[in-house]
């Protein structure tokens, strides 16, 4: 294409290098914000004729002529055209050549500046609103899962070693309350993210008469920008939404985690659904947990994407630098990547059968009663740390004998607590018990069946509420 | 130290490697904490005592012995041991020292995992509320340089090319909105991170009847954890600081590098005061703008800092693992970095001299006035686009001739225009004069002297409330 | 597609789902590895003849049934299926499609992890081997432009302030040997990346007696696998791939960022052709350096891929994970980044054209002579240190007259040195002289016309020779 | 300190900031490179006189002076001001003390640009040596272990699933060629680090009549710059050497992984010695596997560090910007993380006890021998695929009787190979044994016992060479 023929070729002679085009082209990503072009196009147009800008007629035409260009674009019939740069001049062009020449006008006290900032921050703000809905259809499931497995006991651990019994339910709770977190920031987030920044024009503010309140109204925003040469500039929004994309991927990494070592023999606490494993070429035996590892893997390509744009934003001068179009492409891997993460992890979660045979014989392997040991020995009077110095003498003798700790004598209990003129009887069994000792953590947030209910209750409660 | 003597060291028979403690120790850096860990466990005291599981006088004792610890720390009194590992433990130990055996009951009903949980979200939040007060100071002094430059007028540019003139005042502004949007991260990150997780134990909740709401009042937090084993595990709160922080240190090496630049001879837009500029030992004639670099620099740093942290939480099976205890070194380097960039900046903000003469200079060489003749083009009938392209013109025959657009005749201009049958006249250079331009742009949120008025007057209300 | 169908369906009893399917995938990127996978399926398949395990017939139907699977894809006649999962599922089945039951034979002795390995260590060989070339010819364009512009001189900056003057040739000649050093780390990475893989079979190694040797001889590569549950785990090769681009891209960031400004019209040291620049369509003045801008702005998006797969790497246990399917993706970014930056900054750089008028202009402005006169002093016999304060007092007053230190008189000079006892003569304005700063510098590697000579000499047979 | 102090303060009037001083400052970090300083000092003056630069008396009371100011060093005499800014000025004042007004010469032709990165390839360059000596000490560590383990088999995985059986020695071998590739890139890098700079001056190279080579050659290393402004702002080595530390913690973090996991109950398939463990102030069982997990957790810190540099270098203009002055930190914690890791994983491993029989008890579990048996039925003349099928029906029927396939009759097999009228025999059960399948693949880079053997030979052989 000529350079002439471009919208701002007026004193260039040489027509842009082929390969420039292909470098700077955006129009290979950008026209996934179609929607939110036409959308703010429309609202722009009204505002122009509320203000006396255009006539009404003339609003009215541009409006239907873009209607037609969205039906065009949404039923395949849209070439889009990589000389005409990008998602922008490729509908403004075709909407002149549907409705003449009024369709210059649309563009009327705006740049392509703002124009693509207010797209970006619609397009931004439209997938958080997806990204909640998906984070709290997976904590419904969570939920569903937590109630149904609420009497089923599997070893806590810290450091990866045995610690404490906890209820199935409690663990699985704790990654509802994460992606809750999660929830809250992407709400805090598509706010900071829709807001209109119409009328900055290409960088100090704009000479007609707009009204930015109506088009942010039109457009269901929450405020409009206070300074232009700041709002050309800023992509705050996308690093926060990168950021919390980013922790939404650490969460279901840690979770894919343990689901791939529980689906290892080894543990054996979870069976995965043929549909969300796959075989191996080679070893008939396999059954792996691909989609796990793969959404664990992915996690990389979120913080990639974030370090990405906050390295091109770095030391960046104001205002808009074309730099800043490589902003697109980092978010819209990011949010591929947590929308379907989200989604499959809520699918395969249903899909999981937990064992809780294997669960219980783990329980026993890995002396999770012994914190219950020490807290008895402290009720007859032995100050905790010596307590847990006794305690951790049984558990050394249980593991020589390759049995629990529920299995040493009385005897055995009283001759490690020989100088402290104690006497351990046989309500020490009692205590040994699994299921006691989750029962004794009841207090509010603890692993206790009356603590999961309410944990249960509050997130039914907020889940049933709106946003 | 032998293992025996170690609070966990029951069943373990070998001493713990040298190699081993210096490795795994996190006494040179979490001793930052001890105000923190102090008033926890204060609070911690008083609240045993109100649920009966202290008497009065032991809580008193407790308090009181805490209050000499912390005496002796400040005072440098207080030795920290490597062999005690952590901030925790030596003030423990020195509590028993001072007070007796009744300083071992302290730690009842709590472990290390949520106490040093508890100590870094206090921390963390009281560092946060630092960042809030030193960025609003910042902001103070953006507004402040803004109202006394309201009058001066300086290139604005988009993709460091002369655009559009723009007032200084208004130029400085947009930074004092980026952190203000800085600033209200600062204080929802706040919020999230001051939530108490004293009862989650070591993960699976404590077996005695504690009351974490008075604990959480007693530190003025702002809830309570929910579920202990996400509790003990989370490190949201934490990231979240670090990814404020980059986005402020953003926003600053933005602000460096155009002060780097405008301190160049070619613009010479600033002079910095010798305060906060360093010379050569070569070269006699250079007045680097040292702090501006360095402030650039250390960008990296929290970039780094999160990226090191989201990389640490990747994968990491529930619940507490060692690997967390990596989370205080980024945090307090970019707590270090962002409090002192942000403090420097505004100290270095004042002394910067502006020169008017040389940024209108920079006005006439840069056809910073392209715009406003297309606009008054539009207004003689000519449609936008055509008029783009005539001005093209224009600015090639002013710049082939090395004059500036207000200096070409009106005949030069009537020439351009001779296709389109309109009449230039004399009131086009008007229309080219600086200030109009500038005047033009009243709009809310653009670059006229009502609008930067108007952002002043937003600002000031804002500093003068309270978070 | 029923799981029963899969190559690994065997024990499968419910279809995969429609959403794993989508989210497993690899067919929309691994297809650009179709060479590469039919290569080495090629020399797979002579090794196997070669060792008798298949017939020599066999073979060669083999490799000629690859020959037109090849073709068909070049030819775009294959239709790509994502059920078949890969590319290399998919070669493999249209091959026996063609050639019937034989086909199934080239897999023996082989595992989709060898071989999926084998195909992207010679993929990303293939991408180093092109980068090499491209930085090679760009340090061409670099060497071209320096010997065009030995005579130009501008201000050497340190801290972004005149230091002293430079020849232009010598600062373009500082990127040359920037790339050149990214050429042989390219080289280096290259061969550390061209190791053949095959026979490490799924992870232990295979049963058949293959020739591993052989396949590599065949695929010119430079060696074989050592440990074969390393191997299958290995992306090593990768990573330095993706650090050696990040690198490229810095440095290209770095003449980016100079470019830019330079560019801009208070320094004008450089015009940009018209064929990669790109303007304004609101401000017709603009003649912005998109290419400069987007290709800095891209080098975060290199950062991004590095960061991406060392955290996808990161605590993975051995041997092959799924996860390690995200190491193509991050890496064919990096690629196309890399190559069409490479290509595009020497297409760019010879359109340029340097202003030797604006850059001399700017050598009076920055007293880039006062080390000079610092020199001068110390011939006469000041100290070094002390010579350096007078000249800053000199500097000092040249700035407040607005003059250059070779507009101030001898009587200027001889008050300054009051002190000292020395007489400044005129001899002293020869050494002012910029071009006699910068003969003075004609050590090895210094900015001075032999040394300049040198380096074009240098850089002149490394180029000639073979890498 | 008054400006007027400073050695560039010649034309400051007001001093430089409290706040600025501390924020600029180096000193509490580049005085690790007082050695190389000093060393690099000498060898600067030895070649002065060489050069006829100083006299052969003025070098000798120079090198003295300096070897005096090294003893003071190292005494713990010498007390760093950080009011003389970095390890430079200071040693160059204290000389200067000790040995009067010749201390001043040293200077001479050398400029902070020049000096400092001399400083920093000498520092980097040395740590770098000792990362290999340490990674070469590791090796050496594995293949020890793996040589006493040659017996012992375990399940190898892929997707953390049992999939074939290998040797704890060949498992154990895997990271041996790991940390050799680590040992050769450290090699590389080191070879880049070690150039030297000196000569470049500020940026545009010196007009004494230095001789370079020299320098290089007392200092061992292995040759001069190119281009004073290239090598003054080039840091490409202290990114490699970033980017080689990280990778080596990478594979640290793989292998602490899999250590954290075998740790655990379920595998327990190694015993950590109590000098590398710690226990739990609470749950007295535990017995954590904390320097592991901590490994893991500092792998973010290296990432943490590599991503720091690359964005503090990205978009920087040439030649010496004080952002570079954010090089040594990053470097610093990267190497003593590198250091500490590779040497205590070296003292953990040679504390691990392998359990053989928990191994084993492993293998049955997982149908290890799954391949071995589609094998068999390959050559029973069944194609490959369809043998696959029939073992993954094999495998589904143990897995629902819960045995293992050895444990299957020979009913059963040739009952699932009905529709292929062959027969399995009893030599099936030899196929299905353990060691069998191990030994089978003896091809190289195999898991079997030759091919085990070999690399044994080949690691020694490589140790026992000079780098």
């Amino acid at each position: 294409m000529a350079a002439q023929e471009k919208p701002w070729g007026g004193r260039f002679k040489e027509a842009t290098s082929k390969k420039v085009e292909a470098y700077t082209e955006s129009i290979s990503f950008d026209t996934k914000m179609y929607k939110q072009d036409i959308m703010g196009s429309k609202a722009h147009a009204v505002m122009l004729a509320e203000q006396g800008i255009l006539t009404k007629e003339e609003a009215e035409i541009l409006c239907s002529g873009l209607d037609r260009v969205l039906e065009e674009i949404e039923s395949g019939k849209l070439v889009w055209k990589q000389e005409l740069e990008d998602v922008h001049m490729n509908i403004e062009t075709r909407l002149t050549e549907l409705v003449g020449e009024v369709g210059k006008k649309l563009h009327t006290g705006r740049s392509r500046n703002d124009q693509c900032c207010l797209d970006l921050r619609l397009y931004t703000s439209d997938c958080l609103r997806l990204w909640e809905e998906l984070a709290k259809n997976l904590i419904a499931v969570l939920v569903d899962k937590a109630e149904e497995n609420q009497g089923v006991l599997l070893p806590g651990c810290t450091h990866m070693q045995p610690a404490q019994p906890v209820s199935l339910a409690h663990h699985l709770l704790a990654y509802a309350w994460m992606f809750k977190r999660d929830a809250e920031r992407i709400c805090a987030c598509e706010r900071r993210a829709r807001i209109s920044p119409l009328g900055a024009a290409a960088l100090a503010g704009t000479t007609y008469n707009l009204n930015p309140q109506s088009v942010a109204e039109q457009l269901n925003m929450y405020g409009v920008f206070k300074n232009s040469m700041d709002t050309v500039a800023d992509r705050d929004y996308v690093l926060e939404a990168l950021f919390t994309g980013s922790v939404i991927m650490m969460h279901l990494s840690r979770f894919c985690e343990e689901l791939i070592w529980w689906a290892n023999p080894q543990f054996a606490f979870i069976y995965l659904s043929d549909a969300h494993s796959t075989g191996s070429s080679i070893m008939p035996q396999k059954k792996n947990p691909d989609v796990a590892e793969i959404m664990r893997g992915k996690t990389g390509r979120t913080y990639g994407n974030l370090m990405n744009l906050l390295t091109t934003l770095k030391g960046l001068p104001l205002t808009y630098n074309r730099d800043l179009q490589e902003d697109k492409i980092p978010f819209m891997d990011t949010d591929k990547t947590v929308r379907t993460s989200l989604s499959i992890m809520a699918e395969m979660l249903q899909g999981i059968r937990f064992r809780a045979d294997k669960m219980e014989k783990a329980l026993k392997a890995g002396f999770l009663n012994a914190t219950e040991l020490a807290d008895y020995l402290v009720t007859k009077g032995i100050p905790f740390r010596e307590a847990h110095h006794i305690t951790g003498r049984a558990v050394a003798l249980a593991e020589d004998r390759g049995v629990g700790l529920e299995e040493l004598s009385l005897q055995d209990f009283n001759h490690l607590c020989d100088p402290y003129h104690i006497q351990v009887t046989d309500d020490v069994y009692v205590v040994l018990d699994y299921f006691t000792a989750v029962k004794r953590r009841n207090a509010s947030g603890g692993t206790g069946p009356v603590s999961v209910k309410n944990q249960l209750d509050e997130l039914k409660v907020w889940l049933a509420a709106q946003c």
